[in-house]
């Protein structure tokens, strides 16, 4: 078992935590939240008192963080884990940010005699909760065999899928998918009740055959009932459509669908929808054809 | 056990009619292929010499037709289905068409003391060999029941969405989010590509979790392999966008992915792909992107 | 000068007709509407009873109406202009419709004898009452010289652009550049406003350059104050956006950007816009934003 | 007349900076290109061989660079202008870059006593070449009205749009603007000559009316003749539109034109375009239905 540094405390990285203390490992959490820390301490962890005292002597740190400005300050940052962790450490980042960062640090990290890998996650909070993530890692083969039973704890499918960044760009691809077929679904539902449709039966018809998705399994009753309460909230993926947008552009390539999901995206948080649950984006087709209704749940 | 006279013995009317064949009706099947007809003379049912033959002392009669102007012909045409089959007949049309189409047709069997349903498939080929269609309905409730059991020698999945045309308006819902789902796992897998990830591993992780589909799972092998081999027609889905678009038009919505995928897939059969499958969707991304790979299945 | 049957004396129409008896005409004009057909015999035109009488005695035929089914009712049905036309007549449809019912209009014709053009026409009730509409025609060169003296009268860019529908094509181009103009104006002002610039001096600046158009030139003012006093209304542009998808469906090429900007035409009319200027397509781009101002002119 | 610190002195720069000596101002150009300082410095100017140098004893410095990294480093990085520039110097940036740059560039001037203006251009190297560009100028009214007197040297329209970045904010909406009006264009003739119209009077015709537009204006002879001599490159405009995507994402609000046209042009550049005029955007279309011809002026 393993000495393992561990920042980031929040609805993700706690459950995460605690996973990782279940399977025996010694974790030395930070957070910027101290009651964060004091919850981890509770339950088994050791409470650092910073980032430099939660990496100083671990053998694995693992960041998870909201955004790239964060794991460039926690990480690449004075006072940060590049200068603290010891020559040798395995460095997991399973915050989602942009390829081109995660590739900034890997750099950075190789510098000073680390090991990185960059592993973003789906599942959401229930599947961090759940300890069944699906984890998407970029770096070196060996690093990436060498994190894999850390990381068992953690996820179900943990799959390493090419060089340092290429886990941000599965990552990236992975939102693209998930908002569009959020859409695809929302103007579905919009056309079938404009024409008169029941959309339940119709739904429901669409998702046992060429057209079922994931999405629409889990989102199909929310949908009915505009019940917006989040899971995965806009804010969040409408930064994750930032990254795809940037990704392809580091890519050099066009991708028509990416665009317009996007902004229809930045549309529900322009339109105060930020705190919601990504599946609002059918209130923004709702809204573009003024059909929108009072939101019960709102 | 009803006489049923069946319309259409193509790919899909063909192993249909067998179906009912087997499941003990007396099926009496027209094709303007008379090889077609033949076959099903040599399978248990009666060939017939014309429509009007076919309907003439028929309890069901169900047509499966290309495309609008085919069930415009068949149905209300001179020498047609409403010309010679008996007041009271079922009629069930089970051709994709316009949600129009099957308005009118709905309208003139009313008048000819016909009851009348428009019942589209999905499921494709395969779907109908197999007897496991999903069958959305619209139209009377009464005579949907009086359907229902012709109807389950077909599918798996039969349900009654709404009123006449209903059935037309959930498959054209059907249809934009299947070709939408095939354009957003092909932009998935060319920003992987593009950005130096192994698209294997990568659309896998894909399908373990939100962005998951049925589209992904049952064409991931032919997309990372670039075999088009039909399956179901770039040529066909595009005569359905067109339904998709006019359906909106009629519902008075604008649906703003449907109108860049519509796009997306003439342009694939602008460049020469409509009689390959609609996963070749993913060409016109790679194409778009001067990305296209010499295709080893074409 | 000639004997001129005029059909459809609506908004175009009936200043149309007024210049064609300016130049000396013998105009006989029909309308559904009697008070447009008194009008213009009061205004010098000789006012007939039906189409027919119309264009009985005509050497040319001039039909504006609004839609595909007013052309195919008054020109093709019972009762319709080939019927009662004399062969040789010149039928001048200068109706927007799609292209290919102006092939079947011309189509009709020749089987008659008569000489067909379809010669659409751009700048509005504007340019009707000042008689200087652009006029673009499709049908036989020969057919276009002789149909030239007429059309003098009424437009100032009379162009032979191809075959019969050639003019209906490219009106429909010209349609999907206004509508899309207004919408890339309509994004360039929301993100001056949401930046905090001031956005008259900011369309200023863009009209004065590469970004110029006519379109922001007529609308910078009505933008700017959200006045939406029709002008050309989302209704009428609703139905041409129909027609570009037609007609590119009929060429089989797919346009991107006209599957979106069809979609927020649609939408504009969804949200209750149809009878607004066709520059309330800002309100769309608001709409989708949660960015609606009260609209002190609607 | 001012002591002027000219950086940069490229296709647009060199130019201007000569527009700058014949009004008589003392300019001290620097530029990485040592051949682009001996050429400033044979035709009245002198040469500078640092930006330090240039800016030392500077009343006005002018910067006019590539891209947000150069003028990060170079305004802001150790031995740039900031360092080197005397309090009270009014700093004009006229480089296109995001309008958070010019923000940041604007607060740390502010620190080190300058005075700062963002001022994007258009109207490219003609613009320049014969000082005729557009200035939309962002930042304090007074510093405006002290830059304009040299402005004029360089430009036809100046214009004060806002407080800082409101320069780069109008820029990106005019890029955004000209890149979907070329788009718009192009749809318009691939449908013109997919449906068998000839494209050159149907160009003209639309240029008359409500769909002209300055982009018709001067690229109908090039696009007709599929010449993509540059001109304002692929590659630069899409920069500008990473800018647009970048400036709506800060404004908080979503474009799904932009959105769309970005990825047309991010597909220009992955297809080979990028150092071709942006009219190329002509051949993604025709790219992407399948129609690229071979282009005689490649």
């Amino acid at each position: 078992m393993a000495v393992i540094g561990f920042i980031g405390l929040g609805i993700m990285g706690a459950p995460m935590a605690r996973h990782l203390i279940r399977a025996g490992h010694d974790v030395r959490g930070f957070d910027v939240n101290a009651d964060a820390v004091a919850g981890l301490a509770a339950d088994g962890g050791t409470g650092a008192t910073s980032s430099a005292d939660a990496v100083r002597d671990a053998e694995v740190v693992i960041t998870m963080l909201p955004a790239d400005q964060h794991v460039e300050a926690v990480i690449l940052g004075p006072g940060g884990v590049l200068m603290h962790a010891r020559p040798g450490t395995l460095l997991i980042d399973m915050s989602t940010v942009s390829p081109q960062t995660s590739r900034a640090v890997a750099a950075a990290g190789r510098e000073r005699g680390l090991r990185v890998l960059d592993a973003p996650v789906s599942g959401g909070e229930t599947g961090a909760v759940e300890g069944v993530l699906s984890i998407m890692v970029g770096g070196e083969k060996d690093d990436f065999e060498a994190a894999r039973p850390v990381l068992e704890a953690l996820g179900r499918t943990i799959v390493h899928v090419g060089e340092h960044g290429a886990g941000q760009v599965v990552k990236a691809a992975n939102q693209l998918v998930v908002a569009g077929i959020i859409a695809l679904n929302a103007e579905a539902l919009v056309l079938m009740e404009a024409a008169g449709v029941d959309p339940e039966p119709g739904l429901t018809v669409l998702n046992g055959g060429l057209a079922g998705s994931t999405v629409l399994t889990r989102k199909m009753s929310a949908f009915l009932k505009r019940d917006y309460t989040p899971g995965f909230r806009i804010d969040l993926h409408h930064k994750d459509m930032g990254i795809v947008l940037r990704a392809a552009e580091a890519a050099g390539v066009g991708l028509p669908l990416a665009g317009q999901v996007s902004q229809l995206v930045a549309a529900a948080r322009a339109a105060g929808m930020g705190s919601r649950d990504h599946s609002a984006l059918l209130e923004v087709i709702e809204r573009l054809n003024g059909r929108t209704k009072e939101n019960a749940h709102a």
